[in-house]
């Protein structure tokens, strides 16, 4: 925001979503429910009516929204669609700001520059949202809550266009977090690209196994490969869109399972060495994974939790506490567990590293079944 | 079974279990739940008071189970762990049978071999279960339920051991499957143990990763990687006990990553025969995926989904029905999807393939919003 003195747009009341897919309608519900008028088109005209008759808004006359422009018109497209569809926008005059909401940036922003879009009113922009289903049917006026929604305007782009896009993403319960295109496709290629490519990979293995060895698979196969479930055509397409970034990227990886195999089989003749190697390959892992933020978006946690076993009589968590506080323990994080059909739950206490002895030995002093 | 005269045993009413960690403790509650005396044992007394303390059995005393050998004794311990074990089992006469859950089986009964074990009374088992926490505080009565519980009998194991231990599974709500130690490994390999060297190799891309970055984190990243986040040292065990066959399949996935990347150099470059070659090397992932069984261990639907907007006017879903039925189309599956606070609602009929035309015809002429 370059300037101090012009009022913050408020939330566009008159919305165009241009592309009733999942992402498009879900914003068209999440819009309507907040009182604006949506209206809604797709080169499928089938896509738009089925979108409407969802609730999600109506259908954008040919003339365009009965009124004169929206405030804000929503492209809802893969990235190669994008310009494009910006440029007739603009063209037909649909609203006065414009923005979109594909998984890549620089490229889209790039096309326009070369079809002659005015870019002081068009906001690239990136809700990070999805469901592993595509189409308006699982569309969800709540898919965006709590999750961030990437704006990236450049120098030109006019205030109004960015708060009125930064607006919306408020409404929807995103959260709106300005960047650079080019941060955006580094940092999506990373956390988005990538473990799809990966996930694709395992999945190619899948291709030709056995019917016996799938009929053993659990949770940890079928968590790592889901995303690679998703649409191919449109995966082709996203990752297209930021070739170059996630090449960078993979050869790393690759290297790492080298690495393993050759631990693997140095380990398979005994070699000690190749299981350190192994122990430091699976650590660094660990110690990525800890650094995905939670679902609150916090830092991750670093208590040590301290269980203890107890009894559903009254009483039971005010003494567990009671032995705590007079061993002066301050408890950070409490959690309970309950098998189902058990009388005895666990109780979780997370401490500060230093203070997980001193609580052990009181909770043990009390009688309570106890461990870190 | 090479006996049809012997009546199969009952399930195992005494048991110890030997190692109260998540699935020692888990089989504990299971089998104690419908009845049967379970005592149970750790190297750390202070896990197996705490199990205990859960509802999970009686400590087992020093002279073994009162009043004589159990029924069974289940060894729930890291593949290394479990021949000197048995050795130390059968030297105590602590059962007439025993059984393992380790998640790779040629190694233990390798050691139990030349450690001069019983191989008689010895079913080397493995339940296909688990969580990504550990330890008798995330021990659940359900753990096993519609889970595949491998066993692996040799030529010289008993019938009465080997279905002990499948009455075992059955009453822990598993699914027994009978198979070669060797082929179990194998299996493994693809469907858990790469999957968790993916992970990890994933995971490690993210530990120099900027905050900003993991900022945009979304659910398939977490899913790709969760697993990754288990305990490093049970891990290192399992995968080194499991060596040769994890090794042998990591070159392939390595291949493909490394091809992936050339893929997107070319597309980078606007190479069209690299385009084709990314979106082979996707469809040949989703088409792996796509064979991973359902929940229910059914095969992987073949049906197209038609999808219809319903209002939830009174008779809404009969009038669709007999709009099918009058077209003399058969409906293999049903599904509703509503959004939260929304009046309608999006009903999912799954057809034969060559059914969808006229479905959607169908419906389309009786005035529904819907699409394939």
């Amino acid at each position: 925001m370059t300037s101090a003195t012009a009022a913050p747009p408020p939330f566009p009341r008159r919305l165009v979503v241009i592309g009733t897919g999942l992402i498009g309608t879900s914003v068209a519900l999440a819009a309507g429910r907040l009182g604006a008028a949506v209206w809604l088109a797709d080169r499928d005209p089938a896509a738009a009516r089925f979108a409407a008759g969802l609730g999600a808004g109506d259908e954008l006359p040919a003339a365009g929204p009965p009124g004169g422009p929206a405030d804000l018109a929503v492209l809802a497209m893969p990235p190669e669609a994008v310009a494009p569809a910006l440029a007739a926008a603009q063209e037909r005059g649909l609203a006065r700001c414009y923005t979109d909401v594909a998984s890549v940036k620089e490229l889209p922003l790039a096309r326009a520059r070369e079809l002659g879009c005015d870019l002081a009113t068009f906001v690239a922009g990136h809700p990070l949202a999805g469901r592993e289903r595509s189409g308006p049917a699982a569309a969800r006026a709540d898919l965006f809550l709590g999750r961030p929604w990437a704006i990236c305007p450049l120098p030109e782009t006019s205030d109004e266009a960015t708060s009125t896009v930064a607006a919306l993403a408020s409404a929807c319960g995103a959260q709106p977090v300005r960047m650079l295109a080019a941060d955006h496709d580094r940092w999506v290629a990373l956390v988005s690209h990538i473990p799809h490519l990966v996930a694709a990979a395992m999945g190619a293995r899948l291709e030709l196994a056995q019917a016996d060895a799938l009929a053993l698979a659990g949770q940890g196969l079928r968590d790592v490969t889901r995303i690679a479930a998703g649409d191919t055509g449109l995966w082709t397409q996203i990752l297209a869109a930021n070739a170059a970034h996630a090449a960078s990227l993979l050869p790393a990886i690759a290297e790492d399972l080298s690495a393993m195999a050759v631990a693997l089989a140095g380990i398979a003749e005994g070699d000690e060495e190749s299981l350190k190697r192994l122990t430091g390959l699976l650590e660094r892992g660990g110690a990525g994974v800890a650094r995905i933020p939670g679902k609150q978006g916090g830092p991750p946690a670093a208590y040590t939790v301290v269980q203890v076993v107890i009894g559903d009589q009254p009483g039971e968590l005010a003494r567990v506490f009671q032995a705590a506080g007079e061993a002066g323990i301050n408890i950070e994080d409490v959690r309970i567990e309950h098998s189902p059909g058990l009388p005895a739950g666990v109780l979780e206490l997370s401490v500060g590293p230093q203070a997980a002895a001193g609580l052990t030995a009181a909770l043990a002093a009390g009688g309570w079944p106890v461990r870190r």
